[in-house]
């Protein structure tokens, strides 16, 4: 291969077409274009390579100037599934918009977990040379880090591990449960119910935390009676309906969107209204429901896009990384009309 | 730049170092790895290199494989909100596993409909030399396609634009149609409703036709009274509940699944019960939904992941593209509870 050959544009224009119409050597156009440090060109020779490569709409080819230059315009993203859940798609979206803010184009893998994959996805990235992976996973939780992570600066966005000295950005789960019990507390309840999941996670202990410092901070003691157990999904909230009659309580803090819509459906057989006989929140906003249910879900929502857009931030050092603690960030009250 | 730089691989094991394990020269090994047709190479000298390739795990980079082949393994998909609306990322993940399987890794852009993003991106596609683009949309609908897609070969998914040139690949709004209404016509029902959208789309006219031609067939006359229009979500399904109620039909087909959802809601609060009463059959077969409302609902698929695939192997010369009409593909039945 030869120099050239670099110089070709996917435009058809070379190196060689702006170095001839602007009265310059191949080597100056070159290092005008790639912005090469420490060259010692003319301002007036700068320009007139400027003015050409506009006038003849030379397009340099990014492959060749990434090779030139050591590191692509490329931010990777691993996902296990958020580009295909109806859910943490908005990760990408923040990445994908936060990444373009500042020159890079995100590529994006999803592997389904599938850890053969998920080498070759990274793999694929490192040959690539991107500037870095984000890997990030459809709902919060630890994980262990895939070995080649550690080849090129990496971020864990939605997800974390302890020890891997990897910085990480996750929502923060106890201030969104404290938010969803306060705007509980707020609207005059004082007998809460939480119905939790039963899958241990960051979600499971972190809002069961917040609803239990948003109590507290009421002067409220905790009753761990009223804290039920159930799938994280409608037909949970449905089973838990008769449990949470039973415990008379007059307000109901509901693990995640898809439970709260179960719930509708159970304490409406039993002729229960909603807000009037009892209150009702959510977690996640989640799209297609939260909005639509009737009457419209309160709830605490998820914030998917800015985890990507903070995940793109760390890792080009926008914002400073914490060594030791995943970065946290605000889960917002959406206010309806179900309190 | 150099020669000896492009043989560099990511792994840090050089071209040089594996010709000089294997007793070659590195133009060898280059003709090798690169799988350079034309190039004589006894069997003996191929092997070697080959075994000592995988001995000291020699990696090629593979933006300068790119360079010297004038095409790289990717496929560009633009999407404007395929990836973050909850609806269509299947879209991407058959797209992006029958890409890997022929050895190609997917380049997600998603532009939220953004021109300037859209131009961006496929600017963006073209200076990486990539083997060709999807352009694909978050639902079926005809579109204006953008001038950049023509300088390389095009599919569009999930959208057609005609007179374009392009292969297109598309659901089949018309047999899904006829398919949801013969399975309410086999449940022995004869007086079916059909609450299309008040949005003219593909899917608007498609599955009209596609109900009328269903109940041609079973000898049964089109009763223009019986097809509502409604808002293409649950608020529209809930508003229509009281018409379908006094059109006397026993059976419904929605034009998706949150008309569906929010039908439900309407026909209970009418004491109606589904599929004892009434019986409803919806359309897209949505995550989050369908599966999970009460009961669980009867719908047809629309065939997302299919899309995706079909786009990709449209691209690759794998499936024939048709010179005017898009690709049409089937939307598969989903038995549940509701008829």
């Amino acid at each position: 291969m030869s120099t050239a050959e670099h110089g070709k544009s996917t435009s058809g224009i070379t190196m060689r077409d702006v170095a001839k119409a602007a009265g310059v050597s191949v080597a100056t156009v070159s290092h005008v274009v790639n912005n090469k440090p420490g060259a010692r060109i003319g301002d007036d020779a700068r320009r007139r390579v400027q003015e050409t490569v506009t006038e003849l709409g030379y397009r340099p080819n990014a492959l060749a100037k990434t090779l030139s230059e050591g590191t692509s315009r490329f931010i990777g993203l691993v996902a296990d599934a958020i580009a295909t859940t109806p859910f943490a798609g908005q990760i990408i979206h923040g990445a994908q918009d936060e990444a373009w803010k500042h020159g890079y184009v995100l590529l994006v893998a999803n592997t389904d977990g599938n850890t053969a994959a998920e080498d070759e996805a990274i793999a694929m990235m490192l040959e690539h040379q991107v500037r870095g992976i984000l890997y990030s996973t459809w709902y919060h939780r630890e994980i262990v880090v895939p070995e080649a992570l550690h080849q090129t600066d990496s971020v864990l966005v939605d997800c974390f591990a302890d020890g891997s000295g990897l910085p990480a950005v996750v929502p923060d789960e106890e201030q969104g449960g404290r938010t969803a019990t306060e705007e509980l507390l707020a609207a005059g309840h004082r007998r809460i119910a939480f119905i939790n999941t039963t899958t241990p996670s960051p979600a499971q202990s972190g809002r069961l935390a917040g609803y239990r410092s948003a109590l507290e901070l009421a002067g409220i003691t905790f009753d761990e009676s009223l804290v039920f157990a159930a799938a994280p999904e409608q037909e949970g909230g449905y089973a838990a309906a008769p449990r949470i009659i039973d415990s008379t309580a007059t307000a109901v803090f509901c693990h995640n969107d898809r439970v709260a819509m179960g719930l509708y459906d159970g304490l409406r057989e039993q002729g229960l209204r909603i807000p009037d006989d009892i209150a009702v929140i959510g977690f996640d906003n989640q799209d297609v429901i939260a909005a639509h249910l009737r009457p419209p879900l309160s709830t605490v929502a998820l914030p998917h896009y800015e985890l990507g857009a903070a995940g793109v931030r760390l890792l080009l050092g926008l914002d400073p990384a914490t060594a030791t603690d995943p970065l946290k960030v605000a889960c917002p009250l959406i206010q309806r009309q179900s309190i």
